[in-house]
């Protein structure tokens, strides 16, 4: 008892040891300001909500009938509103240099870009309706598009990052990473909102697929689990500081397929329409358009045990 | 003021845009319908609840004990019969054709589901106790097999895919993707509840696991991480539209080990019984009984940087 | 009505079947005893705490000022104290061999356990951060540090990895390993909290990572998506048993990038200061200082679809 | 150890001694059927719900403006539309004889007076509104209306009474009765909701009145704590039960004024236009129009103490 | 912006002011120590799970059936044994003077007084049976013994009352009064948990009764709203102290009717048998069986206003 | 089927009904406005959390300890302070006429007025010490100040009423009414905010009790429940309009005992010191210092039912 108390009292010490390295560190890992960050419970949760309107009755409330759908939508779309455009003004603020707090510049901003995304959603359903029957069209173990809709994950990355793509095309900062992010989180699939990216886009199984910033992507590519399109190198500037901003990963053309496991590397590689990359392929050249890269088959030492 | 206002009128506007594209896609993307779809968040807690009938003592209540472990497992039981019987219902209602609002055929046929499933428990759990010791077995990391049971993704799938596997032998739609999925999105491993695998079957590791729709998987498996068991093409009916339900995924023979990152492919290959396939091989065709399969290693090209 | 009535009773019959096979089993899936095991939502939620203490005002409570900085810190702190004390005796009880319940001698060993992790915090700190600008160093897509913290899985599971490493050190059982695997189903990235990581470590992208048990990591190491650290086979005692606690897997020094798909296997495997190993390299023996190591890029067959 | 668990194992007996008195009282004091009774707590879920469409941005969502109030308010009366329909289903299926389970009669009703209901809220919103009125005259300590709305328990009890008021004049059981139970407790302000209420109705304070379920009360009556508005005596048929249903409690015309801890007792009592009852009076008697009925004061008696 | 910062600084040394005054005042109004008080919360959670295994399918559960009953009860009551004993511990711990911590002698106490009340349980449902048939057959108002259970706070108030008083009668101390203050809340009426009442009570509306600790009730007695039977006066002792645990309340017998606003003191007044106490009567003596009480009317001044 | 979906439409009438009456009536019952008004969910909140910091160890947190509680004190207190002055800016925005939105002056003033509320609170400590004891002086059913403290709904109420209090004086509007209101909906004691009251303060039961806005009350006075210190009647200005604000409640001077169910009515009425006022007396004129006022005890008249 006696010394179980005192352990309890080391806390103090400790507490205090901990605050005496906030402030110290460069990185700093903190942010202990009046103005917070953003909060990325709440980013998961507008994801969410965004992924009912698009997809209204898989996601969110249950019993939406002709009678009700309007009234439900129109005020999830307003909670949408107030919530993110709190979370982008907390993602724009630390980078406006205006004193006042609140900034009334940076409420401008928040809400004129939470407009701008919403405004954006009747395309992006059209949009993510071609990705769902791309879907259908490629896997032979699908039974419906619901089944594509409720279980794929890579319908659910491709929605996140349209999503994201809309506000990191805007400039939002922070928000379109953490959202992708969190599907990627969920499904293993890695498409940075910077990527740009075709009508018709289907990713099979996708754990461990990654798509770089400054990828392109045409229409109704196809890639399978595990493929890297991403970069060779990265450039460096006088001062030894990486460049970041330049185009350092491929770009894919239309009616492209990728294998498992293949990777794809640097900024001026294009695969042509059309062509077919296989399985574990490593490629850091261009493939002309209509043709078929594979691996000339490892040989395989076949022994017994 | 008065511009902030206005701003927030404009989703009256994107309401309505929004509105319209409902109905109007295809695929719809929507559900809008007095029958509810299944309910993701609600199988979730339910396979939840069935690993801790399965593993009672490491999912869920903390206080199990031999006087009340009766009352408990019943109570919960009773619960989960109460809510998979209403999933397995939605999944089911949208295919039947019958008239009836509520359908009371679905009713029965969730219903003789749902105790379908519940009956096979004990022998799930004899299985998945056989899985459990070949972790054991079969990784010098592991300490005990608690551990096994607490933090082995892949028991923790095996687990899920095998409570999936039997709704989808029966033949019930929807639910079983959405619970195998549930476990891909927590574990990276990917397995089709069509899979059939057989006993003492380990994963060490797991991300990036693709285990398809039609494979057959014989006792004392063993893989690891980044092995893909897949399709090696489609076949396409006299309309284009790819056949589904064919064999398209390989078969592996009792006691058979694949090294991390390697491809299997295709509706026709065999891995024969204890065979060992290498890491990141790439096979398209069978390989006998007791043969050690690897690449000839390729050169590696060692220089200056 | 009736039918449905006699479909429900059967569950009683279920649940006698399922209660029949608690204590009949070996490994025995359950645990039914006076002292519980430990909680995993328990330990998840801790972790996420002890993630708001090491990066204040990106994780956990929004509103942090200096004024109020030390009160959120403590009072959180102590809440650790008490939860994480609780989860550790949980850990510890099954392997003390005293017949009290409760057992002092564990509430002692969980309580300086406890006291032990909290104060590693500070140092844990410095490390992070140093790990924080490896990775803004690391990655031309990272626009700020504070990308870094929100949105990079790599960040994620070593502060996690960093933290469980510290009670696996001391002997801690089950906690650490319930802690990195809530880390690998979040982000795809698998390290064991044996291993040993230097100063300034960075992981991209991270999907299909796997870092061993045994293996040792120096400073400044950069690895890629993909990569696994492992063993190359086990070695059994005189029965068969597989032996436990050998040195498995690699030792990675100074200043060594791997790229994405490399497998490097093998506990005598040493990747000398300052190397360089290739995507998909399978390396089972040691790279010498300062060499690049990739492989002969396999004859690429490219022709008409 | 060994005896407290032994303790634990008592519960087994404990619950078969409570399930043995389980069907074998009179009353039961149990429901144990497939079709459950009224759920409380939804209730009073759906009570406070009602109270938000009544008073927008008083009760419930805190963000109402005129661009999101149709969606809000519309999304809402959908919600309580399916819940409370459920509920009057579940109060009205135990007195239905239809053998049918569920009782498609019993649906049909319970959404008729679900209609039936939401219909009258505009009316109901107008009259309360008169109501409020009469508080804000007839109370000095009001600064204004919103702390009526907001803070006067007389206002909360009438308006659910009114809501009430309304099934109970339709037929529906047990649910009005459950409403004004919940304002009761709140408030400690028992009206019955057969009672019948005029308009711009006022209760100050009000902890203590009783009004019963076949009073009469006029327009602009305003009554005090403590007023009893009861029933004399019942009514026994020739078995001795007591008769249900007749009318025994007071009429109380318009403009009267009832001051605290006064008792008006009897179904043949009526207190006449504009008469005023004065404190503690026990009347058991008509009054007529006009007057002024007061207790002659009882002589006190003051002395040393 | 500056100014507000200043502001919320105050807060240290309000806190420490706060703090200055822990450990000075008398009371203390504090209890910051390792074994903590009661939990009201917890305490009130576990008082509503009895009242749902005295009433099954009106309080908790609303799906119980035959096939699931005993499971959902005993899981249950296994439930309310761990809350409960834990509660009775934090009750009876202060008063233990053993230095241990844990102390297991105040586990045992609590862990049989636990065992004590769970095992009246079948005892008081039949209790609870006789005050729901009082409430049907003594009010007119009542529809059915569903709606008594459902809404009528004497009979929320006796049970739990019923409850209380077994745990105070086992010399439990803190939390019978919690629990009976608990229904006060609730329900306006007062009983506290000494007072000894028999067989079928029953009160009506029941605000602002107050029922005395050392009352005695007999059996059959009905009283209305705003009775008090309380005490007259306080002995104290040589030092002026007051003197606790003598009867100070009255002794009502069999059949006695008490009607609303009645007030009755003192320890050695007796209502006899059958007697009928009329409303408004203040009684500081006895009165013999089966008489009628009643204020002589006053005589009432009836004017113009 | 059909008919039912025809029924759900009707909503939509029903919502455009209910919208079309909002903005019509007058009062309004509606804000539909950017500035929210308070949010009483979060005031019950803040109040609960004000009781921990009056009350450590009783509400709230159980776990408080020497080395805790300055930590959990001084968070606590921190996130009050951002919480209440949040809902002081709403409660005085309303009255506000700047036209900024948000309005500075308003921000100033509830961040001002929470300072000066929270400043108080060593002091609330000390009166509400000396209630607390007075509970414990007046009550021979008490065992403990720990049971005052638990369950003393006049300590409860009290305590809300002495910071409810701080905030009229300050002339905040709407939150104080709404606080106590929140303690009568708990306790039925009904006292004003804007009421006086002395040290030692002391209520027994209290269901009934109301104490008027204008009251003053000395040090020690006792009071039972049911006991009314209202107004008389009210005076009416030169337009027939209630006159807010003159004093129209009674003094009651030191040492008053005001037994169960008296009423005490009139601006100008004072009870001398030291004064008792019987049971159910009724005075509306002034009582001299140091005498006993009782009802010359109505004649009862006794006899055979």
């Amino acid at each position: 008892m006696r010394g179980r108390l005192r352990k309890r009292d080391e806390i103090r010490n400790i507490a205090r040891a901990v605050l005496d390295t906030y402030g110290k560190l460069d990185p700093k890992l903190q942010h202990i300001e009046p103005t917070p960050l953003p909060d990325k419970g709440s980013i998961f949760a507008i994801v969410e909500d965004l992924l009912e309107v698009v997809y209204p009755g898989y996601y969110g409330a249950k019993h939406l009938e002709p009678s009700n759908i309007e009234y439900h939508i129109g005020d999830l779309l307003d909670s949408i509103y107030s919530r993110l455009s709190q979370e982008i003004y907390r993602s724009v603020r630390p980078e406006c240099e205006r004193p006042d707090d609140p900034c009334n510049h940076c409420h401008e901003v928040a809400e004129d870009q939470t407009l701008a995304l919403l405004t954006r959603i009747p395309d992006l359903r059209r949009q993510l309706s071609e990705d769902v029957q791309a879907g259908y069209d490629g896997d032979p173990a699908a039974k419906s598009t619901d089944e594509i809709i409720f279980a794929y994950p890579a319908i659910y990355t491709i929605s996140v990052f349209r999503i994201a793509h809309e506000l990191n095309r805007n400039g939002v900062p922070l928000l379109p990473r953490i959202m992708t992010e969190y599907a990627h989180s969920k499904t293993g699939i890695d498409i940075h909102p910077g990527a740009k990216i075709g009508r018709a886009f289907f990713i099979d199984h996708g754990t461990g697929v990654v798509i770089g910033e400054t990828t392109i992507i045409g229409d109704r590519v196809k890639i399978y689990q595990g493929v890297t399109i991403g970069a060779l190198s990265f450039s460096k500037d006088a001062e030894g500081q990486i460049v970041r901003g330049e185009k350092r990963h491929p770009t894919i053309e239309n009616d492209v397929v990728i294998y498992s496991g293949a990777t794809i590397l640097g900024g001026d590689t294009v695969i042509g329409e059309g062509a077919v990359v296989g399985g574990n392929v490593w490629l850091t050249r261009s493939v002309p358009p209509h043709t078929r890269v594979v691996i000339s088959e490892p040989e395989l030492v076949i022994g017994r045990k």
